[in-house]
């Protein structure tokens, strides 16, 4: 399969007369995909039972017929009015109890029975119309899931369902109560009916509660879904997927990916790094306008998991966005750049947001490949280049790196209820690990928690894993790679209790974690011989191994034969101390990549990036600005 | 006319026996008016229809028999507790759904029927009892309306009238769809009856609808006034007035003032820069004791303008405050120098707010021109020293400044709807281009857009301007003076929407802005020689001459003949290599005034003032600290 | 009586198979006491009216038999969810009217009459069966009153009684009206019913209105707090305590301390460095691992106070807390310098909290003097040598300091109510002087307002007492000692109106404060020869000798005899150079601490304490770092 490219396009926001010829420029610029329909419930059905399906076709044919495969999203994030005047409470509840209103987007409630109902209709709707459609080349379902803090709800509707729940998975108010320790300050519940939603308590709510709650919106997400993938898969053989946003953690998407058959995601690197990378300001600044070099390949990592290895950018960023609080334009460069990043790491396709920038409306700052006025925007020169270039280089292919990092929603979870140490996050933890092996010009597969076979894997890392299922950690230690594990590993039951014996528990590292402290973060503590722990550490008790220890004499990271254990959270310095050795020995061909070089293997290719504002220059390859090139690999 | 000075005062706050001898004092201290009434309710009307007027009618004979000009204040500020317990659904409502209760003031939604009849009620009866009083020269509806964030109400009374306003602009629910593009996310209405208010949105709501209930409520201000004033008329010849407050601009003081006969404002400049100037923390330490230098200019040409021609201080700051962070005492000096700034923007009247510093209640920490003991405060001196200088001081006449700007609250409007980059607002960007102007030594007159006689002018300022009606395009285009436009004008249609052809789509200048950004403020973009783009750029397309590059190649400032287009904002550096060449260009006189050192002329004066903290001086003029010298004018 | 040790137990949480071998470990590490019973309502009762005694009786059996002493704890601060449920809405609602919900503790409302009476009816049953137990040595009301906010609630029932408490206060609106000078924007009230909760006012409320609040609210948790020791008392004679927590200081803990027989309080000194000390950044870095030198010498002098002689620490921080935004672990031997602190100043015990920790619930993080598999945590040591210390050392005796501060709960709430400045605090005032004063190694008595006695006093310091009755006033003007007052002193009558002649009006001391003013924190006023005023200061009328004048003229600290009156908040280096020479005046020895050392005084012996992480050295004495010596007194 060759790589291919698409865009973003919503033919009910432009006069009919225009499609032919945006249909035939965005075959000119060798775009494959176009995705439409996912707001578009209002023209469909504008009052209740008033369908107005006809432009809808002439728009699937006029794309199709130019020569365009459609993606069509369901309509679901954005139900009109008078589905909210049915159900005047499908909307979510924020945390101080305030409901949500009409207005923008995304506005129901995960648990809502009545609107997963009308959800359910205009799906089936949608899918027997377009499920045999020739140009319907895939679906979507939805749009970005979690998007705006929308996974969770303290609505009724919740409140319901989540007792529900919890009875389903406890069966009896006595296992919960103990399962909890709801004894610790009289909170033991006489019956599943008394069970509440965890906010707006006096001071914080048992973390066991909060945890479920966690997973049970989780777990709705889930459901959402697959009542609309139950239904298209009936009338339907193409594939589904739906639009994951960056860094939205409170749901699994690898459960909602079980019922996909593509992951895709939305790329907007200038607006992350604003609002949600956790950069500190001087990054935010070198890179503003280019974005962090290494949290879109995380994400690219990430989903081709949830994908199971199919996967696509469907919205990347084309120019400044209007979201973040900033907006700048990217570098001449970035565009191509982010495109060729999210190739190197397998995707099928990379679908530039939007066709045209739309005049009205919420968005109306965020950039197209096209201007309002229909003329060109920057990025379209970059989508020609990109064009040409996939011509010229090899099909999507299938390639295993060599380093494995296991991503675990659930830890993302259980650290957002507990952090311990103001600021703390899984996610911060896993990044700042997937940073330095990225600065060591690794490729890194991420896997799912369920992965039981490492086969091939030289190096496997597990940082955070607050509760790890005991075959996991059997898997692990018969792992043929190096392993490293910590902080936190197996630090809590399934039910957010410590455990006895203390963590970490792991049959052959003769190590507990007697006692842990949060840091402030100007106090990290420095590490003898350089680099320090900061935030966060764990004291060790037991035999084994000092890797590297803090200058106050405490074990920082230990370990026993193939495990190491990482008992701290450690800076970039400190990561490159433990791990350059261990892949070192694994014979792993470690670089050290400065500034914004990275690199990214696929099975027949190096790409070298640079995500600097100047020309650099590394191991005689000269890396112009904002650039990206491509290398036969010689293994 | 001669200027004069006056006092508040609150005869209800005092025993009846200290009435006569404040009055001779005020008469003593050379003041000509005493503002009186505007939070007396509760003594006028105790309990419904029980009414005690007498003591009324006594402090108005009082003071009136003293030599005293009294301007009443209608007292609809502060209605009793038993208004609202008549109608509990009165007070307006926060953008977090909150009703806002009893127990200070302004406890009102503008939008209330009920509270908008007992608004009516009490002011008819004011205004019959005191119409032809011979005693009361001036009025003053309410009390500065929409300080404590009062303008914008989510109340059920405001969401009642705000579709009844959509209705009566759009007419069909089409066309407001239309103009909203509500079609974006679905968010089509059937009928104006579901439409909302934009708050509790889950996302940010269409920028339409945002910026139609802004001058939806803006709207609301002027009717509630309204409803005072044609009241007021009926009963009385005195001419009416409303004390406006320091940058409040979510209402349109110029269309309040089209009901009034003199626009009055409230002038606090040490709280003023603690709390709202906007002063970065080193202006607002070294003028904590002094004030903004050009905080109070800017809003005494405003006044001006608000008030056709005739506008007073009505609240003079006279010594510490209660209501800032931090509530310094002023340098000696600045009560007299802040009163004749005002004066030498033509102020006729700076009243000291307040005469005797309430020893109990809210403002008990608010100094006066008297202690809570009744001795003389600090303020007392300077306010004589104001006297006897207003003695020998030419009348207030009328001066047409050389250069004017354009004040647009709708511009407002819009910029706080979508300021596109954190902390960006239209009212700052007015104020630093108006502060590159002061610190040349220039004298402004602020008009209103719908200003279309620019006759006089040599230099005509408009930064901002998101709309701008083609009329005043026209106009700006025939003026005789030099133009200068931009950032964002014409940005938007009068929907809010991006218009085809591309902005700023001015005559005779070929430019388009393509593309526009956002910048973090610590990645200034520098100009070549000098300067810098801060937060904000457009990057521009056409034919015209560059008048400023940024150091990356791009146009920051383009002008064709007599027209500038500045597509940034701009720096002060910047701000003034624009505008020193067109300003000398045009024959005026630019100077380049120091820290603290301003000048402003009237007919027949200059006047130079000293905000420092230090002696100074200019071209020869010693310069006390905090003080002002005038000279005659050698024009 | 010998110093004596003890922790806090929850059986309830434990095998029962536990019991007899922590009881034993307990005796081994030599403690005396053992808290049991605060939270297990939901044991006791598990649903209404089915009562569980026999696991608790068996507890004090096990733990009393064993050698220990049991302080029975009533488990009202953790109704269980039954209760709840009986009483829908006996929540406490927050100052933005959320009503806050079950899943913590403290989740009740002190005003509601409903749970009054369940509090009730619970500590009549507990006091009944175990009120003539001869294990239960003493009993502990409730937990923790005020913590996490708890003190004052918005609620309807909070309303009800508000009225009522005001019509018992004021006897007739009129007079309330009067008192309050509700005039001031028409707020007068026809009635008591129409008085409402001081929250959600448009711009501040009335202060008189918000202090008669704050002193309502303190008396619900006096009178709370009685209903439970007039029922306990009628069963038990042995003493009465509560353990009050950290810089809560909502509420007026003399007034609770008169119905009980010992003060107790929670002391978790790094806990508190994080998240009230109010300490500077700089500082919570240096003092991390062992606390605020002063903070806890100040609580206990403070609780000696409220407990009128006899005072604990019943909860020491043993290690880690999970509660603050970071948490670190104490340095080795702070635990044991904690637990002499706190015998240095008068303890008869001190408490660690907890036993084992908890793996379960909210506290899993906290640790205890066992890790949660039982083995030793780092704090059991220290207790061990403690234990050995205490055997050595002398009784328990009473000691009069030669200095004493009046602290005063109502200055709290008027300085709460009025700031003046951002973040000024009277706590905060009397902390920094508190921390002169010890820093001149002075021993310290606090003394509440209703002091009329200062016998034996060589200087007596109030800082800040904004109402201070006149024969507290007349009182200090006769003691033999130096009286240090001000700033602020009696700046309000008792209705939180500024008198008439202006303040202080003290006695002998020819001054009035004319004005006051507030300051930003970066423009300190530097005083001649040293040191600085910072956020506030007086400016002075009258005829006394300058002590200490800021350099722009104005006097900052006056005097007259024995009679000193700070009009500033002073600096350390201020407050040092005012104080220093009044002590030597009056023959006390004056140190000149630096760092972390710190000593106290005992009848017999000074102790030496030293919080720095380095070893240092006073005056000959070699002080290891985090260590305590004890030298014999030679006075
Ligand atoms: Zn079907
Ligand atoms: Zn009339
Ligand atoms: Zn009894």
């Amino acid at each position: 399969m060759k790589r291919t490219t698409g865009t973003c396009y919503y033919p009910e926001h432009w006069d009919k007369a225009l499609w032919a010829e945006d249909a035939r420029r965005m075959v000119e610029a060798g775009l494959t995909w176009v995705r439409i329909g996912e707001f578009a419930w209002s023209r469909i059905e504008p009052t209740p039972g008033d369908f107005q399906w006809e432009w809808l076709d002439d728009a699937i044919e006029v794309l199709g017929t130019a020569g365009l495969k459609v993606v069509l999203g369901t309509p679901t994030a954005t139900p009109p009015r008078w589905v909210a005047d049915k159900h005047p409470d499908m909307f979510a509840v924020d945390v101080d109890g305030k409901q949500r209103g009409f207005g923008s987007r995304r506005h129901y409630c995960f648990s809502h029975e009545g609107y997963q109902a009308e959800a359910a209709r205009i799906v089936e709707l949608f899918a027997e119309r377009y499920g045999a459609n020739p140009h319907v080349a895939a679906w979507q379902t939805d749009n970005e899931y979690g998007c705006h803090d929308t996974t969770i709800s303290y609505s009724d509707a919740a409140l319901k369902a989540f007792r529900f729940w919890l009875k389903d998975k406890y069966k009896t108010i006595d296992a919960l109560n103990e399962a909890w320790g709801n004894v610790f300050w009289s909170m033991e519940y006489n019956d599943f009916d008394q069970i509440g939603l965890p906010n707006l308590t006096v001071t914080e709510p048992n973390p066991a509660h909060s945890l479920n709650f966690r997973r049970f919106s989780s777990d709705q997400v889930v459901r959402f879904n697959r009542i609309q993938t139950d239904i298209i898969r009936k009338h339907s053989k193409a594939p589904l997927s739906h639009n994951y946003m960056g860094r939205v953690t409170d749901f699994d998407h690898y459960k909602v990916g079980d019922d996909l058959e593509i992951a895709t995601w939305d790329s907007y690197p200038l607006g992350f790094l604003e609002d949600r990378v956790g950069a500190d300001v001087s990054e935010q600044r070198v890179y503003a306008r280019q974005g962090d070099p290494d949290f879109q390949a995380l994400h690219h990592d990430l989903y081709r998991a949830v994908g199971k290895g199919r996967w696509w950018v469907m919205e990347q960023q084309p120019g400044p966005v209007n979201w973040a609080p900033y907006n700048p334009a990217p570098l001449p460069g970035m565009v191509r750049l982010w495109s060729w990043e999210a190739f190197a790491h397998g995707a099928e396709a990379v679908c530039y947001f939007r066709w045209r920038q739309a005049p009205m409306a919420q968005e109306q700052m965020h950039a197209g490949l096209l201007r309002p006025d229909s003329a060109d925007a920057p990025a379209m020169a970059e989508a020609k280049q990109v064009r040409d270039e996939i011509a010229n280089a090899p099909d999507v292919a299938p390639y295993q790196a060599p380093v494995a990092m296991i991503f675990d929603y659930d830890a993302e979870f259980a650290w957002a209820v507990q952090p311990h140490g103001q600021g703390l996050s899984y996610f911060s933890l896993f990044f700042e690990t997937y940073k330095a092996l990225r600065k060591m010009g690794l490729s890194i597969d991420i896997l799912r928690p369920e992965t039981r076979d490492f086969d091939g894997y030289k190096l496997i890392v597990a940082p955070g894993l607050m509760h790890m299922d005991e075959s996991l950690k059997q898997a692990l230690t018969k792992a043929n790679g190096h392993v490293m594990l910590g902080p936190r590993t197996g630090a809590r039951d399934g039910d957010m209790v410590i455990p006895t014996p203390l963590p970490p528990a792991i049959e052959g590292l003769d190590v507990i974690v007697s006692r842990v402290e949060s840091l402030r973060p100007d106090m990290p503590e420095p590490i003898a011989g350089g680099g320090a722990v900061t935030g966060y550490r764990e004291l060790l008790e037991g035999s084994v191994d000092v890797v590297l220890r803090s200058k106050d004499g405490e074990a920082a990271v230990v370990s026993n034969g193939d495990v190491t254990y990482v008992a701290a959270w450690l800076n970039q310095t400190a990561l490159r101390r433990v791990l350059a050795p261990i892949a070192e020995g694994q014979g792993l061909d470690v670089l050290d990549l400065k500034d914004g070089v990275r690199v990214r293997d696929t099975a027949t290719e190096r790409f070298w990036f640079n995500y600097g504002a100047s020309e650099t220059e590394y191991d005689g390859r000269r890396l112009e600005a904002a650039s990206v090139i491509r290398e036969e690999r010689s293994e």
